[in-house]
């Protein structure tokens, strides 16, 4: 494929002394269609700004770690194929840093193939929250303080514990949150949910990977605790006991710039210290 | 479906003391072509045998553990439909008890349903082992020596370690071996094959599920190390430092009688203690 | 030793529908000197009450579960032996159920031997906290928020990571906390303290057991985190950046009253499932 | 303390391009009187030998790795003190590298204080194996096939389990076998001994750590399966169902030459990766 437009977002606080951000928009700006949101407007210099959520490009840079692109997934106004420039440390969905992205990015716009993430839609009782592209975490409002889960899948019952929290997971994710809590790591074409209890109070709980497109039914058993749900770390939502968390495959997967397919390599250097 | 011929294989070591299996074999002779292993024919006062091998027939009844149709698997001619019968403890192949077999067998015969569970292809260099219907193990032949191993999948360097072994398992085999050396549980349904290193040598190693699809390829590093190749604790091989074994989805999977569908049931029952 | 004077202290929500506290308070008025905790008083129909921070007494009752025990050894006045009598499921400190206990009382006032348990000193800074029974949980403050941790033992750098959190518990605290982050059960009478990471951001992380003697050192590392320190789930204390806690073995273990000798038979029954 | 004799023992299969351990025989000669191991001996072009059952000597080198270490400890006639001196890449016992030992040791052998480390006394019904410095391994003698193990401490039955075997460690060997197994790391201070089941077949299974004066009994419950002791990866004796295994303390501890206290830094050295 060819873009004829690119939108290029910037974290937040993103620190940028060596310029790469605002040599990017110069080279852009000979070439195709530009969409700065305000951060990288200002850092390049241009006056004209557009908020993340009215964004329709082609193809999207983002400048930063993994957490500005799971910010901009919630955000961007349609589905559209994003390219992770890492700011920082190399991430698991930022793979390339900035000079190599410099000296690509014209060969990229010109011919760049799609790769599609699943994500994982989550709702609250009826009520829709933003898709996950790495997992929902439920875990109790108060820290250290345990609750108690019940799970189905697919309408069985699976396993009830009490623990500080459940991980929801997609394979992409497999590598964040999920890991910490001691959860396999997933291939990220693997078509599966991945469900690991957070520090959970039996010596029997154990990581569990069903298909990508099961129903995922949770339910918090008791009265007085109440929890939240944060997914990707970026949304919030207060559970209360009578509240049922629903998981499913999401009607629209991440779009992601084919750049290289260093998976295994990422994991070894990124989580093997 | 309907069938019209049956096979009943029973474990070598079966003790009967209540005569199930003469009761079965007595019941479906007036309803069926019938094809006795000799283990079978034995028990029910039946002359003729048929050998596992040269059993051709619409549907297979076996009588024992897990461990029984596993080898079955191994030595049937054609890929048939089983009915796990469970002679002892409930296994996750074997769901049916045989009081409750006996009841249900005609209204089974006669409209049955088929649930395909994938299995595993071994190779050892250029040469073909059985397929897997759990798990194939590389292990050293001298317990608690380690040997070193490298993986890739689809031609990707994943991972090398020191370790006891490496267990290859498909979701089926994750109750079974690879859950004692600490994989995740997957649901049968999900498509993906699950690599689990044996007592590893580094602090890091965790499980990976890797795709369905995928080619999984393990080499043994260690000169002086003579190890062995495990499959489904049936078919034993052994393997070499300059030998290269492959995984993949085997062609044939294995074919069960749908029987109710209890797994989240049963992993709590025989895993939760 | 003989008990001449007992302190009876109640959970503070406790129920009790076949009044055994009352029954056990009658019973015992004619034997020794009471003190009353103002849950107890107002249970057994006793005008007068003593907080429990002024209870001097040779022996302690408590009615309740793990958590009022936890409870009471931070406000008793003195290191005094307790007997915890379970008013709910079995715990690890309330081992006799009410019907044992209203029975047996009279044998164990006359002639009872006491068991220490090691606790852990916990200090913020310069500032003393509460000593720990089961354990300290360091964790930030917003849930699901990864934070950088260093630990030194005895001077020496052992390992820092980026967590949740981290467990520094007792080897009675084992079964508790500790268990659900992953660590090890130990046998209460191993000298030592338990090390345990909350959901670390790396594959490498394990829990340690360091010596019982230890200065165990922990220092935030992360400038924009706000944490708290929780101590046997009771006492909680804000802790940020340049903070310093250091954990070492309390001057006061805690006192029990010997009644059998069930710690395996526990970890079975409570932790098995 | 100072040494007037010391014993030097290398590797069976040493490679020592650069000549260190015939320079440290020349070295010590004009110091102290040597009795050197047959391989010691020929490398430094030395007539006279003395087998290692034979050096009775102050303190001893050794050159080589771990396992040269474990070695030795079940051959010398007497507790000695020990300088582990690597050969190749750095090992738990073995910290010193060659150039740094041939710089300092006319220091060492003037003034050298003792590290005694606790090993494990081992007997098979009433006959004692040697002391395990690290571990003792019991484990089923054709792999992958699992048996069926029950334990005892001090009298009270901790646990049973099928699995392929156990692990019964040392605080010394938490870093070796029984890190593989599962096992928490422990400082080699703590006064423990831990317990790791080996791939135990049920989701609850857990490391323990039980104090080191306790009586470790191991039964084998499984009649048809032989099994093998294994001690420090060098002694070997077949087990059998009727058999028990009895761990406790061992008399005579270990005694190393204090060199340097880097534990942690190992631990992060050697095993994070």
């Amino acid at each position: 494929m060819k873009a004829n437009s690119v939108g290029i977002i910037s974290r937040l606080d993103v620190k940028d002394p060596k310029g790469y951000i605002a040599d990017m928009v110069k080279k852009l700006s000979y070439k195709v269609k530009l969409f700065l949101d305000p951060v990288t407007a200002s850092l390049a210099g241009v006056a004209e700004a557009t908020e993340i959520d009215e964004i329709y490009a082609d193809l999207i840079l983002i400048f930063g770690g993994d957490g500005t692109i799971l910010r901009s997934l919630q955000l961007l106004p349609k589905p559209t194929p994003i390219l992770g420039i890492n700011m920082g440390e190399v991430g698991f969905l930022t793979v390339v840093d900035p000079e190599t992205a410099f000296y690509m990015i014209d060969d990229v716009l010109d011919n760049y193939e799609v790769v599609e993430r699943a994500r994982l839609a989550v709702k609250l009782n009826d009520f829709e929250l933003p898709c996950a592209m790495n997992e929902a975490v439920i875990i109790t409002s108060r820290p250290a303080k345990i609750s108690q889960f019940k799970i189905h899948v697919d309408g069985k019952f699976m396993e009830d514990f009490r623990a500080d929290g459940v991980v929801i997971a997609t394979p992409t994710g497999s590598t964040a949150y999920a890991m910490s809590a001691g959860g396999p790591i997933l291939d990220p074409r693997v078509d599966g949910i991945i469900v690991v209890p957070l520090a959970p109070y039996k010596l029997s709980a154990r990581p569990w990977v069903v298909p990508g497109e099961s129903v995922v039914r949770l339910e918090l058993m008791k009265e007085d605790k109440e929890s939240m749900v944060v997914v990707d770390g970026q949304y919030t939502a207060s559970v209360r006991k009578s509240d049922v968390l629903t998981f499913t495959r999401c009607d629209t997967p991440a779009l992601f710039v084919k750049f290289g397919d260093k998976f295994y390599e990422l994991v070894r250097e990124k989580l093997g210290r």
